[in-house]
């Protein structure tokens, strides 16, 4: 699929403040970068690094006093790799790649260890790796409202499986913890996803299965091959669009994800197994 | 410092169970492994891997059922470097190394998004970087009671902040998440210690710093010039001595550090900054 | 039913410690103080009170330092109001006594603002009152482990919710919370209980319907017809059987209750409400 | 001081709903009302009620769809006791009314239970009972911002201990968490204020010492002579001005309190004791 990504974020900055951006698309065997620009008004130095180990791509910026808007235009193709969710299983702890370990670990944000008792009791004996998270997905999306502003940057995984409502983060996070529940590492996903609405930065997970890392989304708002990745990590607290330290105002985003071409395929969350690969 | 290192773990496994250890200790420049012997009775297969992000060497096995005793013994050198305090700042967010972002963020039991406002208002304004987190170890001795069994494995640095008492993991996790909250990067260091009373494996924290990582120990249980490390990580949830997935029964441990020669400097949580560099 | 209580608790003081005691059964149209004698050794002063408001019998004391063995023994005859279910149903909000209100609220260990969104889900349109309450009870026992240890006084309905493990406290304490959520006031009552094994200090919780307060137990552990109520509360915050403010060791307690005569009605859980009036 | 009280509460209502109030003012010896009345728009049938126990006077009306306007208008005199602080000490555990116990209890928004180790080590050992819990309201003024928006209505104590931010409520929820945990029983006041800016319902504690209650006010935002009750309770779960059960729309309230004539006495935080007595 081609799609078209457009950003622009706005920042009101009082006093000289560092700004580490995470806006940039990933680059990989399945998201191929045709065309991009980024760009800042007024103009500001900035240096850009790719993380080695996640392909994550940080900009980073001292921004004076002053109003700063920031562009950010790509065209991109996705060529996600679609299996059949039946030949998709778990990887035994023992075969796990050393450096997927990690992400079986709690973080600040899933705390797997807490949900282990209910992940076991619920989901350990249902089918195979793919069948298993997607059991998941479908216990948040039944027990878990979609509804915005019921949560706030503080919010973990352990407090929206109590209060049951959440925005696509918390279900990102909550189907984190539940996955590294049952012994399957999984990550967040930031990303730019097509045919979402509102159009917004959207979050997503990953779970590593036989053959790599497969895409999951709890929330059902967008079809899994229009999602864009943008960053992994552990959770939302390395995972950010943009950090900084210092002093501005909210930014008043501007964001558009259009599909250019291609199928759309959908629902994903039954039928088909979908990976973007990579890293 | 010379010093060795004599460890023992003892498991009694009821189904066949995948432990992943990490209690070998790190190599660098400043802490040479002179000698070191690993076994296991029954003798087992293992498959070990150095990560080469951080240093930490993985050590996988399967264990079947029945008793399985472990042994690592090792000579080691400790090197480290020392510097005056005065000397040591603070790095500007702008100039810190890309791979070292990540030590900023919160993790599992290092909250610092949520201590921010106690952090700032207590420590932003005390010193350079160095005696800053100095200004923070000190607060944690003076407002936490060192207490065996007041925290358990669920226990973050929310919970010891309010609640006042912990072993060193949690002094560790307060340690850095405080220092975190000021703007510093910070990890956990797991590790062996000459002349800690009782002999246990400890954990320590590193602030990075003007020069790179710098070793902080707010239980003053023992002279930091005598810290081997073992592995480092963001918080104890990816830098335990053991972790398995299965059922086996906790490990009655067997641990012994011996201070073979060199000068004991103490107390170091005064007058140097020490540093065993790496990574 | 004829019961007898024999109860022992023995402490060992270090300083002057003011002890309330709340160990003496109420006295009610349902449940008949026989016969009841309360000492100490050493003989010691004491002062008792019955609020007007519970029914709850305190006793409070000063004890010096040495050891204290405190002894209550009491012959009991429970008469319980026995109904079939059918007929107890929900009291509408605005019939409510006003003095049963506060029954509705949050407190410390029953935080039901946090769970309302998952009662509602689960509970609000199941049966009548009684059998919603019920419908509660059996998700609790279908849903908790009860394992001895997982829990400690810091423990609140929302941890448990989340965990998955309590004892009979946090089983109690997660049935109030659930059981106010839907708009049904319910309390804290620490009881002596026949057939419980081991024998203990047992807690259940009561829910306010037609008619008046009637038990439940979620922990299916005794017969509901042989719980000798001893204090009611919100929570185990206003109902342990002993708060002190000094320095004691804990109590090895040692309890017997003991079913002299009378039919066993059982299990109470899914055929009968049972209600042991009073206040 | 004579003051004159307007309230109105405007609610949308979608569904029939049961509304609890709790608006108007307490009487007692040193707070007679003068005057007062009460109206709603449509007229509404209600019920009233004044608990005992407590004096809270609670109103209680069925509401059906539409728009609801409440009306209540008052006259109040108050006439505190005032004393030197240095004549009003800690009542030993020993002698407190039985009645007064509860107060000394964790409750849902203050668990003292949790801050005991804290507060034990900063307040146990300063002054006597009434310079005790102003050395409380003294380190809560010092440490925690007020920050209109920084907490909710699940935010507890323990949350406003470590985030160091909330409003008169948290503020109130902390007072009396940690005078709890010190051993003197302490209530929520939800009152009306005089001078309070800007104008809306106020939250302060009362912590009961040598001679009954006395007020406390952490915010320091108006006079202590000016605080005309309204309901006390364990913490605000059970002092709401309004309840209800059913669907509304939150309350834009315009409220009014007005100094008439009379002397202000400050500031009172630092020379008086400030008693409402009663109850």
């Amino acid at each position: 699929m081609l799609c078209a990504v457009r950003c622009e974020l706005t920042y009101d900055v009082t006093t000289t403040t560092d700004l580490i951006l995470n806006i940039e698309a990933q680059r990989s065997d399945r998201q191929h970068i045709l065309d991009e620009h980024f760009s800042m008004s007024p103009q500001t130095a900035t240096a850009i690094h790719e993380m080695p180990e996640s392909g994550n791509r940080y900009r980073r910026a001292r921004l004076e006093p002053g109003r700063h808007v920031i562009h950010y235009d790509a065209k991109l193709e996705l060529v996600p790799q679609l299996r059949d969710v039946s030949g998709v299983g778990a990887v035994p702890i023992a075969d796990l790649p050393f450096d997927v370990l990690p992400h079986l670990y709690p973080s600040r944000y899933c705390p797997s260890d807490r949900l282990a008792p209910f992940a076991w009791r619920e989901f350990a004996n249902l089918g195979n790796g793919h069948e298993k998270v997607q059991a998941i997905c479908n216990w948040i999306y039944d027990n878990v409202d979609y509804l915005a502003g019921s949560s706030d940057g503080s919010t973990s995984a352990y407090d929206t499986f109590t209060l049951r409502a959440g925005v696509c983060r918390d279900f990102a996070h909550l189907g984190i913890t539940l996955t590294r529940a049952v012994g399957i590492p999984a990550r967040f996903v930031s990303a730019y996803a097509v045919d979402l609405v509102p159009q917004d930065f959207h979050a997503v997970f990953e779970a590593y299965l036989d053959g790599g890392w497969y895409l999951f989304d709890a929330t059902r708002l967008c079809p899994l091959d229009g999602i864009a990745k943008i960053a992994i990590g552990r959770d939302a607290a390395d995972s950010a669009f943009a950090t900084y330290f210092g002093d501005l105002s909210g930014p008043p985003k501007l964001l558009e994800v259009t599909r250019l071409d291609g199928p759309r395929i959908e629902p994903q969350w039954t039928t088909l197994a979908v990976s973007l690969g990579a890293t």
